[in-house]
């Protein structure tokens, strides 16, 4: 139960919450304690009516057109990128504290990108445009490592592979993948249902993971590169991405090449990673330990494995990373942000 | 059919015959008519005495204890490294020809290490070892695609993260998933086997091919770099490989980041790959056409897609490769390689 009378516990919309981020940002509220005075399930009106228990109580889901955000302290938008451009504005001129889970206000000069554990310092201000951003779900559990990399060694170049889960398409990606996977062992060539993922990707993998740029490179690689950027304030950085979709139900993993200035040592490179703030590495003793999908352990840090440098090359290393999209790549990211805007008190609704 | 009369068509021995690899270099034979006098499934003794239709005439299993290896030119191993460190010597003194498909001989030097279209110039004269050894199923792909790199700008480095199929360990390994994943979608919680892959590779990746070596690199990661290196020669090339399981029946797929001494042209590029023998470009004209192991196009082609140059650095740029790892992978290099052996004259049997 966090549902509190206390004047300065913040009022709370969640926006997209029939989804599988808002569901797991439900989850994650009732689970770390987030106290707040009033909670708003708001979604779209299909979902409208839905009666969601949190907390020991049970709420309505309301119809974001109808919804009034001057109610509200904060707002987490985990409802798609157009409804965030959609609804953002009216949010923020009621004086909501925008948290929002798409990439509409990411890469604004005035929206801050935060990963708490990397670069919490600048939210010791209030945003100037009244939204702080949510990376990208794969770009959070990558600059979670390359932070205390670059600080030690001095990064020279980043080679990403994704290997990311369906869930990253929600509830309905994860549907059809395992419906596909259901028709497909029943019937190797039957026509598998292609609506989120195309080709399907039941038994298979897919590397294309949102739309195509200009560039040739993927929106989802160019989010890693242009995120990454910024959420580490080295506007240079050479990193570059593949980001593909595998048959897995949740749960993003990478490769991860890294090259350095300076030679790494690999005691020390396990050592530096394992003092980080939720983060695990599973192969500092055994080191035929690694983390999978299914099998990581702490759903809420980024799971480290195969850390090995080079053998022909003192300054360059494999991390293989493991991480829960849902929760470190998006709902617990948000939370965190929430955790940290209210102990530093610039809430603009209740707590004014 | 391809059984002939002629004395100059070789006599020919399949080891490992009732395996995946095996069973694929029976469907090559038959589909490239590749002539012989006398063919001879071979396997262990438990499969000894299975009957097997090839070219229209049924041939029953024999058991490799008793099989007497100066009966053929040619013996084709793909029964596993250890079965070929036992019984190549044996097949090699009675003046076989061998084709092994193993890590046995790959790295031994009187030994070619041969992709056809790549160096069949070492075999201008017969192997001093009496073996010729194919490639590992990940190499054979991406050395096709470095070599014309190579010869146009020059490597700098090559950064590879594998997607590979369960087929890579047999007709048990495709088993194994299929089961794994019909138990998952009953009961999510459910143990699931285990034996070929560990954790499960159902709704998983798994980021660890064969055995893990002092280096901290799998053996499957070590091949790719040793067995590029001699294919290509180029003893110091610069190449670095992370191998992940994933849940795909067949079919390999890579990830492939290559840094070069020159500047790269996209187009050059997609024409180059593209004249290549038995490469298919996917996106030479729409870019966002892509090969996926479920959807590829020829079994006998090297696949290639998302070829895109790095929009801050024209000197990298990323493949995504797609082949089948039993035919481009294993059995149809190896059948290839007879092929040319063939050609050449120098077999070592019948045709003396």
């Amino acid at each position: 139960m966090t549902l509190v009378t206390d004047p300065t516990a913040p009022r709370i919309a969640l926006i997209g919450a029939t989804g599988a981020v808002g569901s797991t940002l439900i989850e994650l509220i009732e689970e770390r304690g987030l106290r707040y005075r009033e909670l708003y399930l708001v979604a779209s009106s299909r979902s409208a009516g839905r009666q969601i228990p949190v907390g020991g109580q049970t709420h309505e889901v309301r119809s974001l057109e109808d919804f009034d955000f001057g109610l509200v302290d904060i707002a987490f938008f985990s409802a798609g990128t157009s409804v965030s451009r959609a609804w953002v504005p009216a949010a923020v001129a009621k004086g909501a504290l925008v948290i929002d889970n798409t990439r509409a206000y990411r890469m604004d000069p005035d929206t801050p990108l935060v990963v708490p554990q990397i670069n919490y310092a600048v939210l010791d201000r209030p945003p100037g445009s009244g939204v702080i951003a949510n990376p990208n779900c794969s770009t959070i559990p990558l600059v979670r490592v390359l932070q205390p990399v670059e600080r030690r060694w001095g990064i020279r170049q980043v080679v990403v592979s994704t290997y990311q889960a369906a869930s990253g398409q929600g509830h309905q990606g994860i549907e059809e993948l395992l419906e596909g996977t259901e028709v497909a062992l029943r019937d190797p060539d039957a026509d598998l249902p292609s609506e989120r993922f195309s080709p399907p990707l039941a038994f298979n993998v897919v590397p294309f993971v949102d739309e195509l740029q200009d560039s040739g490179f993927t929106l989802e690689e160019q989010k890693m590169v242009q995120e990454s950027r910024k959420i580490l304030g080295l506007p240079d950085l050479d990193v570059t991405a593949t980001c593909v979709r595998v048959p897995v139900v949740n749960s993003h993993s990478e490769a991860v090449w890294v090259q350095t200035q300076e030679p790494v040592d690999r005691a020390e490179l396990v050592g530096l990673l394992s003092r980080q703030t939720e983060v695990t590495v599973h192969d500092a003793e055994n080191r035929a330990a690694f983390p999978t999908p299914l099998k990581a352990g702490h759903p809420d840090h980024v799971h480290v494995g195969r850390v090995r440098v080079s053998p022909h090359n003192p300054r360059g290393f494999w991390l293989w990373l493991v991480s829960d999209n849902l929760r470190v790549g998006a709902a617990l990211n948000a939370v965190q942000i929430a955790e940290y805007a209210l102990a530093r008190g610039f809430l603009s609704g209740g707590v004014r």
